[in-house]
């Protein structure tokens, strides 16, 4: 990782807006040029993305709706990390989201969703040997429809179509493509 | 596309903070449930990310520093569409951040940038046939390091590595390899 030193200076901060899901920062700051400014940094919880691959390394994709965008959208089961360690939460999201559980677990990467504007970051897991609870246990308030394993090409289709079109879920099935190369 | 209609019921909406780059939305709702509940929107103008990929079908890499999360990483460029049509924005963000005009210019595709919080809409292009002007025109008040040209192999390594790690950049990377794989 980089270790060149934050080319920005902080002169001063304060939280000028606050909901329980996010908070808005302004730092009044010198840019990099030397210039006096004022930057917005939107402050959320981390969050988690799960891959879930079954013995015929097909990926469990659900079906839910993005409030802020107003679209249906088939991604990854995931979200806020609510203040758990990362495996947890995804432990956690993909029982609620899909019902399932899995013995092996591993981290396939950490990426920032927002170059400009967000702190979050998601942590990307690799779930395999699934087992299945009789239904999901929760489901977001209804907010998830329905839910299957899809093969890789079958996803790369629905990308290509625009019915997987967020970035969290396409950086998700990247990382699985690159995971099942290696393999 | 998905023309299931909107589970959630808007009541009533209000801006409850705004920058120059942002506003905040809170959204008076009834939940897909039947639950009232409040969501909170953040409003920001649709973005552009340019793969630039040469004659050797190497793919230019930028690197820059993310205020938000204080880290120095290697990503495409692009950024703001500050209300032009998405393909004009990404011809002046290349220009303005690489110094490098394209004669040939497609879309790869649109993609949402989060899911659960910002409107944000982030369009990726595909830049062929290169140019190069003296330098790059302007750089963002100094935020953009260097820049090179580098294979998907080694990009594929700068991901794995953690260097390049936001989700924007390796949506392109994986539009990349799929134009690439199909051409």
């Amino acid at each position: 990782m980089n270790t060149d030193p934050n080319p920005w200076q902080r002169v001063s901060t304060k939280i000028v807006y606050k909901n329980p899901w996010m908070q808005v920062r302004e730092d009044q700051v010198v840019r990099p040029d030397g210039s006096p400014g004022m930057y917005g940094v939107v402050e959320v919880k981390d969050s988690v993305g799960i891959v879930a691959l079954n013995d015929q390394d097909e990926l469990y994709m659900i079906r839910s709706f993005s409030y802020p965008s107003a679209v249906w959208f088939w991604g990854l089961p995931g979200g806020g990390g609510e203040d758990q360690d990362a495996e947890t939460a995804a432990r956690r999201e993909l029982l609620e989201e899909t019902g399932i559980s899995a013995a092996d677990w591993r981290k396939l990467g950490t990426t920032r969703v927002s170059n400009g504007l967000l702190t979050e970051r998601m942590t990307i897991f690799l779930a395999r040997q699934l087992s299945f609870g009789e239904r999901p246990l929760a489901d977001d308030a209804g907010l998830i429809e329905q839910g299957r394993f899809m093969s890789l090409e079958a996803i790369d289709q629905l990308i290509e179509s625009g019915e997987v079109d967020d970035a969290q879920s396409i950086t998700g099935v990247y990382l699985a493509h690159r995971w099942l190369a290696r393999r």
